[in-house]
Order: structure tokens, then sequence, then C-alpha cells
């Protein structure tokens, strides 16, 4: 069903989709647009599932946006290109970028920040550019996640929600690195700028966290401590960094007071990795006076608040929060891309081969 | 009844005694101990009234600790000094400090903190040193307030929660700098760094948030936003570099959004000078996505707990807390000192005439 590449078509493929909150994807047929000026179409070859993408598709804490196309962390070849794209073209390795850049806007011309006005996150399951969306089933329309939707054959993207990468990266593996992985490294050295010698506790050992750890470990830290409440975690978490590993649900006193413990007062870096707000106020409190940071990282399950006590930020702590780790996702992650392939940590590698199962 | 220099003995004087939440100050005749080892006993000059006095007076989310002398910004003369005092001899002046520094210890170290873990902020009404008061009537201890109970003709504070300044400097004016106004610079200069050309909102134009004002100003702030409910506060704003007075109590719209209108997005910096945890809130919300940065400075009038939506952290705001600005007090305040002896600046100067009454 692909038309030319010179003149794009219709294409009829397969794709997971979400009927509802919570409910079983379905493989359907859906039919994929051409893709329209400024945006590219292209073909999927890996994708990863990411918490956020389940948090959606269970609704809790958003909004209900169905039928709908998950995924938003993939790799792909471009298959073909709208009108005024000069960027890319057919045949073009590429990363999905579920916040772009459209190297313009007052954000994006700061070295400040990576919150693009232009294309940065969408909520709405729809295109940026035009409010639609690009996928249908007999002519129903289908929302987008995150302009990006990767759980589909083939997805159509703008082309400042994608970044061009060397042909020779596996791109069953790089695609990592179009969330989780650069999402956990930016946190550690963009967003709180680890400095060596210092402590760190990592709530959630994920992709994420595991990827805070190794950006961590890469920064110098001498002691990283790993927070969670799967067992298993603690071989692997080993292999990213972490010096002592912590059950939660093991301790008999809270976390927090074991973290202030064995580090005299509390880390000097927190990061909350889970998605879980109560867990940013547990990370604020396992943090040093005077200069202690919490970075919060997770999308919240069910509660969207955070609540603290003010006498945690007086005492001298900072919270920040970080998206996609800080990185201008066009700018940058080409230069994580070429780490990866200079094998720039050995640990680098391994948590891009240990730390996620891949849908395709 | 002064005892000679050289023996410190017992002094009566008069002091402003609280007896109750929120009760009448009443002159009382009190005794005020010797100095102990390493405190010094100082006659005080001046002491402003910082609304911090008023919330623990108030007892509003604050423990009850009574009968008690309130008062933690002041300057005066040392009267006598306890054993092991080198630094101090009769005669210096001083300005107190509310946390103090000891110089050795992990924060005092550190080039990152001004929390230091032996003289930091006294909660419980007595001295550091060996958790005793030194004030009495008839035999009846008078608790203090943040170690330094300024409320009184004689006080006795650790020598270190004093600092010594030039002889030169009007007690009557520089009492200042021990609290509020080095506080409102350090949070603008250290604690945010204030670059060139920013934009910056300041929740409540007391002492604090106008010399945050002028700290923005100084730093060159290209519009500095000055919110209150008072009307009254629009012209002394402006002296110390408020270009847009907003009085929130008329706008039609919520103050947030009339501030992100104001400023294509939010402001870079905004400060919450009341002590009002929703104020918090309505900080973060005003400052913009990227790089926007709250500073909270504010001791809890009622609510003590803080409540934000992640969502304004992922979209890259930072919430930091800031006590006495940062500033290391013994280090860094006789050069604040120094600058206002120079008339660094005109409304410098001006913070310390116009934006206090004193009591003495």
């Amino acid at each position: 069903m692909l038309s030319s590449i010179s003149t794009p078509a219709v294409i009829t493929c397969k794709a997971a989709v979400a009927w509802g909150a919570g409910e079983a994807l379905v493989m359907e047929e859906v039919e994929v647009s051409p893709p329209q000026p400024m945006e590219i179409r292209i073909k999927v070859v890996a994708t990863s599932l990411c918490r956020s993408d389940v948090t959606a598709w269970l609704s809790q804490a958003h909004i209900h946006i169905f039928p709908r196309i998950f995924g938003h962390e993939a790799s792909g070849i471009v298959e073909s290109v709208g009108q005024g794209v000069t960027e890319f073209e057919p045949g073009d390795h590429v990363l999905t970028l579920f916040t772009g850049e459209c190297m313009k806007c007052k954000h994006c011309t700061s070295n400040k920040s990576n919150m693009c006005q232009v294309l940065g996150l969408e909520r709405q399951g729809l295109m940026h550019s035009d409010h639609k969306t690009r996928f249908s089933i007999k002519g129903k329309p289908i929302f987008h996640y995150c302009a990006v939707s990767s759980f589909s054959e083939y997805t159509v993207v703008h082309s400042g929600c994608a970044v061009k990468i060397c042909s020779t990266a596996p791109l069953d593996r790089i695609c990592l690195l179009s969330c989780g992985v650069a999402a956990g490294l930016g946190a550690a050295w963009k967003v709180a700028d680890i400095s060596e010698g210092s402590t760190v506790a990592i709530f959630g050992l994920g992709t994420v966290g595991l990827s805070v750890a190794q950006g961590a470990k890469l920064r110098g830290a001498s002691r990283i401590i790993g927070i969670d409440i799967n067992p298993e975690k603690s071989e692997k978490a080993k292999a990213f960094g972490v010096t002592d590993f912590l059950n939660s649900s093991e301790c008999k006193e809270p976390i927090q007071q074991v973290i202030k413990r064995i580090t005299d007062g509390g880390a000097d870096y927190s990061f909350e990795c889970i998605g879980d707000t109560d867990m940013i106020t547990t990370a604020l409190q396992s943090c040093c006076d005077g200069w202690g940071m919490t970075v919060t990282l997770g999308v919240p399950k069910v509660k969207p608040v955070i609540t603290a006590h003010y006498a945690f930020f007086l005492t001298g702590r900072t919270l920040r929060g970080s998206l996609f780790g800080g990185w201008k996702p066009k700018s940058d992650i080409p230069t994580l891309v070429d780490m990866y392939l200079k094998k720039v940590s050995c640990a680098f590698y391994y948590i891009i081969r240990l730390s996620k199962t891949h849908l395709y």
C-alpha cells in the first residue's frame, strides 16, 4: 500500500490502538496521512514502552483522549517528507522527539531552556500545526500521543520533532535516547550538574533512574544510593553505578531517615524517577540542608500536586523539574548518539542493552 | 546596676516581655546573666521589628514558647565578654545574627551554605551552648528568640551570633542589615543570581521585598514588578527600583495571569516575601517555563505546607529557599556595611532610611 516516495499518499498499516482508558491495545489497520507541510512520515523501526505511555493510557491524573496511538520513544527511517522540508530526505535514520525544537522561538534561542514554545509537549492528542490527526480508521480520527505515536508501523511527525542520526547507529537500541536514557543522563549532567565526590539518592530504578545513576557515576559521585521496592533491581543497579541499594519496602524506618543517617545529614542531590508526588516530598527530605537539590523527572500516576513543608526550602533546598534532561532535542541528542557509538562508557552501553524491552 | 567590665555580673534592665501568644508586650525589669564561655553581652542600641517576630509572637504555625523576649534584628555595643572570647572586646560595635557561623562545621567550611550546624536557627527559645536562658524575672526564666532577643536593653548572644562592624556605621540604621535588608539583597544576588535585563516579580513589599527590588535594580533587571495590597507601597516601591506596581486586591484577573501577560509568558524570577505558602504557589505560576525561578524568603504565618502542581516543575521551574539571603553572616555582612558607608547606591541608602521604624 506504499505510495511512491515522490508523491506520498495514504499508507495503511498496523498500529496498536488504545480505544479507552486502561483497555487492552488492539492491533488495527490504520490509515496514515501523507506528511503535511514541514512534516515527515517515518517507518518506525524500534519503539520502547515508557511508563508515561502507561500513565496516560490509564488516564490517571490525565485527560481522557481516545481512541489513541501511544508511544513516544522511537527510532525509524524517513519514508517521505512534506512540502518545505529540506532537513530530511527519505532514507534518513531518525529519532522521534516528544518535545520538539523549532530553533526560532524565545526558548529555542535561549541557552537556558528546552521548552520550545512552538513544538513543545503536545497534550491534546493532535498535531502542532493544524490541530488535526494524521491517523484514522475508516475515516474516524485516531488521536496522537505527544505528537509522536510510535506504536504504529508508520507515523507522521513535525520535522522539528525528529532528529537525524548517524546511519550506523543500531536503531533497535538507540531509540532509548529519544526519551528515558537521555532524560536520566541530562537530569544528572545538565539539570543537577552533579559535582565530583558528591552523594546522590535516586528514587525509582527504571530506565530513567538507572540513567541518572549512570550520569552520576560518570560525574564521579562518591556514593550513589538507589531506592526501589523491587529486589531484582539490586544487581542491575550496580552495573549502572549504584553503590548502595535500599529496598524501601523492607526498611524499618522511613527511607529519608536511613538516607540522612548514612550520608551525614542528607544527600547532595536526590532524584524522583517514579512519578509519585509523595516521593518528591520524601526526596526533598532526603537531601541535605544548605545546598541539597531535588530533581523531579517523573510524570505522576495519580496525585498531580506536590506538597512540602516550607522549612525544607528555608533551610536551603532547591526543587527543580527536568523534562528530557534539559537537553535541546535536535541540538544535543546527536552528541549522545555519538557517545554511544564511541562506547564512551561500558556501562552506558549496558544501559541500552539491559534496561528495556523493545516492542519491535 | 552595671558590673565592672572585667568581672561581669548580672545586669537588671528593661525589656519588652511577651507573656503569651498575641498578648501585648509588657516592659519589665529583667535580670540578664553574665555572658558564659564564648558568649558576649551586648547593650542594644537599635532593634527593628521584623514580621517574623510578630509571626512567632502570634504563634501562628509555630511552637508556643512563653514568656519570651522577641527581637532578632539589632545593633549594639559589646558590654562584656565571656571566657575564651578573643574576637570581641567591650566597646566593639556589633550586629546580632539570628543565624550564626561557627566557622568550623561542614556547612561553614563549604562555600555553598550558610546553615551553620552548631549556631544555626535556634527554635527552642534557649541558648545554643547549654540549652538554658540568660534572662529571668525574679528567678523565673524568660525564653529567648532566635538566640538574640533584642527587645531588651541588654542581651547575651553566642560570640558566633554577632559580627563586629565599623564603629563609624550609624547603629540606628545599619541594624537592618542584621536581617531584612540583607535577606532581600542576598536573595536577589546570591540565591537567584539575577542577570542583567531580566524580569522580576516580587510578592510583598515590606523591607525584604523592597530590598529584593533594590538588589534586582543593582543587577540591571529590566522590569521589576512589585505586588502588594497596600496602595501606599506604590510610591515607596519606585524609590527601590520597582517599575510596575500591582495592587493584587484591585486586579480583576488572577495576579499570575496579569504577570504572565505583561512579561510574555512569565517573569524570569519571582520572590515570595510575605510569609504565605499559597503565595509561593502563585509566585511559581507567575514565572516562566524553561528557566523561571521562584525564591521563597518568608516565614509562613499560618499554613506551613507549600502545594504546587508538578507541571510547573516539569516545564522547567525551580523553587529555592533563602534564609538570610544565603549570606554567611560573619563573613559577608561587614562587606554590606561597608557598601552602605560608601553609599554604593543612593537607593540602598534610602532603604535604610525609609523602610522601617525603630523601636529605640
